[in-house]
């Protein structure tokens, strides 16, 4: 049974005799979704991961909130308790899995694992995205692991790729697909030509969307995700509200298929990036064009993907399922057998890249190619008045097309590379345009050749 | 200079105090591709990965062939000798990279680092697919790290995924794009209609395919990564030998235009999976029809990808520039970085997964469907002889099209599943057939929906 903790008899990989390993005792803080599929694992497939790992973890605790809450069959009744101060500070505890969520009782909750040497194993990006800097310092200070693979984009290897594979790259560019519900929406746009409403309320019935769904479309969730791949890939200290955040429901689908004519797919970005080769960075959430032929642009429905550009690496990317019990679990899972080997070595997982000093640089003083469409007066000489708001902020347009729309016009514009204040105060002369019913989507264009447009740099 | 070893001083991350640490000093073994971009590495970011990392690199010596052939400006001609086995017996070496590639003196070289306690890093997929098994024993049996990354898809983080991040997962199938120059030509094929002859010749006039390129197009270069792949994944002891080969050198370009047509792309597959649920498993490598929505399909030109599926995780997928020698030399340099963090805390990178006892299947009793193509005499009563020895054999047609080709016909088919001896039984069948002409491409299927076809299975 789960409960118990004798330790178990395996052959050397090298000398084949049998070996005692003490099993490592694991505490599980919170069993919701991802929680559950833990508990589940973990008492199911001890033996097999034992097997495959060389590591016996037994399960000694589960925290939850509510105790009388009714719990699949496979979560032992026994091991349940509602004091998860006590369950952490227990003497027969060797790692803590945190999948309570939240900042608080989360944080106080992590800290005091940390401090008193226990490896802590958690989900939640609320609280790195917040206090991952600080929850480091703490970690290392205590000689002890805080590991997170299933904070950004769940059963997909990023946190460790970038924090081991790639501790040595000069990394240049990070760009996620990290929402799973806001690429779901997108891509039945896409594809399917469903508004917005439709294809949210879609998501929202197969369970890809909460019930008030603002922290994925308004593009929180990627936000944090942001601030702790910027952590990890430049070792700049970013928190959630440092990262500019711009969701989808400005998207339209017309928007969506007028790019998709262009030969470009629609996705929520999560974007780090050095801004002109660095040291500065720019850390950022908003819709963007990709051209199709991206390997981003083939990322369909819930799924998530991490596009890395490092200067020797290449591009590299990161594919996978984002969310979900299984997945998410199976991260954490990993992260658990590595502190257990690291515990029992006696060592710690490398620390995270070291602090470095660049700017956060302001949205907008990057520089990008924009698609925007407008809803014009079909008269004469408004495409003149239109040309004239652009050309008095100095953003060049590339292409342009007009489309008939009844007693209006909708006008499509491609620019050049422009500064982003620049198109922002274009759009405002825009909007005074007694000629312009509406300024409609707005998004940047990341570019195919990226010497053209797309790789946001300071201006001049 | 790179030559120096003198320690130097950092902040240390948690207390703000200058801390000295000695610099891990690198052995490396071979300056060709790989090896020169790795000592460029060394030399000129040498202050840039300690500030990233925390870890002084200190190049020590390069071993080469042949002192006198000339090099790049930037590799220091005072480090260079032509005596590997001296090098690697310094007592002022750390960590031994091995470049050099092929099975001996590489072989004879890591064994001894290993025996001397020096972690070692390679590169070198013949070398591990040939004896990784006895390998690995002899670094766990000293106590240090084998790494090696740069083995497989090149920059590409796979191996550490596998190795670390999934190492409790039950994994159940791993298909990979593992061989740039076959893509490259299939991706040619594909897109600009090119023939077999025209797209290999510009692979080698781009560099991408040797003079003599029969070690990609004849699937032996992927065949080893298989290996490497499976003992990754399952631990089962699989060398290159074992693993059924089937290269791209039968490929035409109408096949893969038809398979454009209906849907699929045709890619050259290194598959590693479980045979219905396992433990036995089915190591192989040979071109495959992927439906156009298959992750895997959007990887083009001489990229490579691995996508894996588990049990928990679901699918994943890592995809990036396979080859190349500043990528291969960024993913040695993560290796180096670890296994010189591993040896300062005095521990090693965790074993690889356990070995199990699948036996390895067969590939006559795998379970797959299968796009053939015939080209027939033209005349009534041809199709039913062709039929008939499908029926024969158990083979059961999906969908079948013939089109017209002046005096001949070509008739294409799509098979349900079917036992892989038996569609080779069926083949033999048609070549006695004399309305056949010639059977033209065979190649298997690997369904969009798994529980319709391509999923590997035992008969029955």
């Amino acid at each position: 049974m789960a409960g118990a903790a004798s330790p178990a008899r395996y052959r050397d990989r090298v000398t084949g005799q049998p070996v005692d390993t003490a099993p490592v005792r694991v505490a599980v803080l919170g069993c919701g979704n991802v929680g559950s599929a833990l508990v589940e694992q973990l008492v199911t497939a001890r033996r097999a991961i034992a097997a495959r790992t060389g590591v016996e973890l037994v399960l000694v605790g589960i925290a939850v909130g509510d105790l009388r809450r009714p719990r699949s069959p496979v979560v032992p009744a026994e091991l349940l308790t509602d004091d998860a101060k006590g369950l952490v500070a227990r003497e027969d505890v060797d790692v803590v899995v945190e999948l309570i969520g939240g900042l608080d009782p989360a944080r106080t909750l992590v800290e005091a694992a940390l401090r008193s040497g226990r490896p802590v194993v958690t989900a939640n990006k609320t609280l790195l995205a917040e206090s991952g800097h600080e929850l480091a310092e703490l970690a290392a200070a205590n000689g002890v692991d805080l590991l997170y693979e299933a904070a950004v984009a769940g059963a997909i290897p990023v946190i460790r790729p970038l924090r081991e594979s790639l501790a040595a790259e000069r990394i240049l560019r990070v760009m996620g697909i990290v929402n799973g519900t806001t690429n779901f929406v997108l891509t039945r746009m896409a594809e399917d030509g469903q508004s917005y409403e439709a294809a949210l309320a879609e998501a929202q019935h197969l369970g890809l969307a909460e019930r008030d769904p603002s922290a994925d479309v308004e593009g929180t969730d990627a936000a944090q995700k942001a601030a702790i791949l910027a952590s990890l890939a430049f070792g700049v200290h970013v928190v959630a509200a440092d990262v500019h955040r711009e969701g989808i429901t400005g998207v339209r689908t017309d928007d969506v298929a007028y790019a998709e004519r262009l030969g470009y797919v629609v996705k929520l970005l999560a974007v780090v990036e050095r801004v002109d080769g660095g040291p500065d960075v720019s850390v950022r959430v908003h819709p963007a064009m990709l051209p199709r032929t991206h390997p981003l642009a083939s990322v369909r429905g819930s799924f998530n993907a991490v596009f890395v550009e490092g200067e020797a690496a290449g591009e590299l990317m990161l594919f996978g399922r984002g969310a979900g019990g299984a997945p998410s679990a199976s991260a954490v899972l990993g992260d658990v057998i590595d502190a257990a080997r690291n515990k029992r070595a006696g060592s710690a997982a490398p620390a995270p890249r070291r602090q470095a000093d660049g700017r956060l640089v302001p949205v907008d003083e990057l520089r990008s190619a924009f698609y925007l469409s407008l809803d014009v007066m079909d008269r004469p000489g408004v495409l003149a008045a239109v040309a004239n708001v652009f050309g008095d902020h100095g953003v060049s347009i590339r292409a342009m097309e007009q489309l008939g729309l009844g007693d209006e016009a909708r006008l499509i514009f491609l620019t050049h590379m422009a500064r982003e204040g620049d198109v922002r105060a274009t759009l405002d002369g825009l909007r005074r345009l007694e000629e312009v019913d509406r300024v409609g989507g707005v998004l940047r264009v990341v570019a195919a050749d990226e010497d053209e447009a797309g790789q946001a740099g300071p201006e001049g």
